[in-house]
């Protein structure tokens, strides 16, 4: 049964899930399968997930058969599970929750062959929506304190299966990372009275360095201390700090944004390795003037080695300044 | 000109370094150089690398010339320079440090075929005097906050030359990873005035769960909340906050732990990619009540996705009850 388990010094969770190691993870083996027509993810292979969980099918088609256009599963190795009841432990060194969550895989398209720029505009509203509606109905499940989003592309990024598709990790804690982040900007807010990412919108509004590119509600820019080469982020111009507060209205123009940033790194990096993740408020917190919801696109050009792991602290070879100005060069 | 840069909303620094994007990377053509005898590591090509600031040499023998056994020399690609003079810039939301450091290369052994669990006793505790006396050296340039000693062995972790080898960086800041470490520890100690490190080695001798393995005055166990499968720290049973403090007499101890920790991970794991890196007190302060030097070795049989990158939340399959019994039982 998985546990959540929390690093008595720098309070970090981790997920400690021995089923997952039941998972396949020998890229070539999975990609020798996928190339004989055996994706667990392709239409007619239904039978092979678990039973889908949300569809955007024709309505004369019955569930788990072909006909989807997208499909939400559970993760057939999930690192976290709904049936498992909300219980804690702790005493003054160690503490752990037990593995109450949701796992869930967004697949894409029903093409293994269609990357998220090759996404028609519609397509990528409609998964940008899903995602949305997702952590809408998710949130609902009061044990549930953090949703993540996230997309694994290519094997360097940790993809298993080469078939488009995000993830969703439904957390009974608020991660690491995202506190920090969370933490990060109140203490900032607590200072200024501004939001930090509202503030760094303006600044590189004026600046342009490390511009990419802007549309009536969405900016994307490289940040200041990018981690890696070519680290992107797209946010909301207007502060927001919900992704799921996103009206149906603005779907269209993050895809866009969303898709254009993606072949622009396509064509700079030759279709690199990437991850995306969407830092987006707790669920189970209110509006916050402080917090302001943003996609991170990471290409994952070099491999996380020693001094990272060891430091926390990145060495990025491309200055964001010199990245920004080659992505807008692109024309795709 | 490398500069180190402070991410405005979670602090965490990054080293942009656009002299490093001119290191060969391509893992596949630098073996193939090397199985062709041209490692720039090799005794005969000490030409092919800066010149040598230390090394463990015959006293007839000149520097740069074949003789040596181990060798220390500036990284050819280095993320930081020490002959840049440090100064700083901020504003209300950005602020930088200029890329004034050390990167060091420890060449551990002439032979390239050698790795940590092959050397000799007296080999590895030359090597771990090495890792302490450059710190002693180093730490007397004021402008040095921390020096992060750290191995990446095999592709995975991050090598891009399979030649044994270290690397040191000393930076003119405390990394995050390890402020928040350092942080972390200083509060526990508030809160019960007792190393948070020593508690955790004294619970696990009592219980035996997650120890590997004792020795006089080193104990290697796996952290509670292990982020990946088989990590593992070796930590000194005295208390102790700066590694560069270690006694002449307890070198000898140490390697014979980390080289039994490296075999049995070896035998267990399959010689898997791993990562060692060093945590030790940052330079320019005092003794420590609170905080405990450590290495972390990490095996690098997964990949860092989106997920962690995300959350900074590791999912790991194999728990460290399991992973500590497995290596307890490996005799080597």
């Amino acid at each position: 049964m998985p546990e959540l388990r929390r690093d008595p010094i720098v309070g970090r969770w981790v997920i400690i899930s021995s089923e997952r190691s039941r998972r396949p993870t020998d890229f070539k083996t999975i990609l020798q399968a996928q190339n004989k027509g055996r994706s667990p993810f392709a239409p007619g292979n239904e039978a092979e997930t678990p039973p889908e969980v949300f569809a955007l099918r024709p309505p004369d088609t019955l569930p788990d058969t072909p006909g989807w256009t997208l499909r939400v599963i559970p993760n057939k190795y999930p690192a976290l599970k709904p049936d498992i009841s909300l219980s804690s432990e702790s005493n003054d060194l160690y503490e752990s929750i037990s593995g109450s969550g949701f796992h869930e895989v967004i697949v894409e398209t029903p093409d293994g062959n269609t990357g998220l720029g090759e996404l028609s505009d519609a397509e990528l509203s409609a998964l940008l929506g899903v995602f949305r509606d997702r952590i809408r109905a998710l949130k609902k499940d009061q044990r549930i304190k953090y949703i993540l989003i996230f997309k694994n592309h290519g094997q360097a990024a940790g993809a298993t299966l080469s078939h488009p598709h995000s993830q969703l990790i439904g957390l009974p804690v608020v991660p690491h990372q995202v506190s920090m982040e969370v933490e990060g900007a109140r203490h900032y807010y607590h200072r200024l009275h501004r939001c930090v990412f509202c503030d760094i919108i303006r600044r590189e509004t004026r600046e342009e360095h490390r511009m990419v590119l802007n549309n009536d509600d969405f900016t994307a820019l490289m940040p200041y201390a990018a981690r890696v080469p070519y680290e992107t982020w797209i946010m909301p111009r207007e502060h927001a700090s919900h992704f799921e507060d996103l009206p149906d209205l603005a779907l269209g123009q993050l895809a866009v944004m969303l898709k254009t940033i993606v072949k622009k790194i396509n064509s700079a990096l030759d279709k690199p390795p990437f991850n995306l993740v969407l830092h987006t408020a707790p669920v189970q917190e209110a509006a916050m003037p402080h917090f302001h919801w943003h996609f991170e696109l990471l290409p994952r050009t070099g491999t996380v080695a020693g001094f990272e792991w060891g430091s926390g602290c990145y060495i990025n070879s491309t200055s964001p300044e010199t990245a920004a100005q080659n992505l807008r060069a692109v024309v795709v």
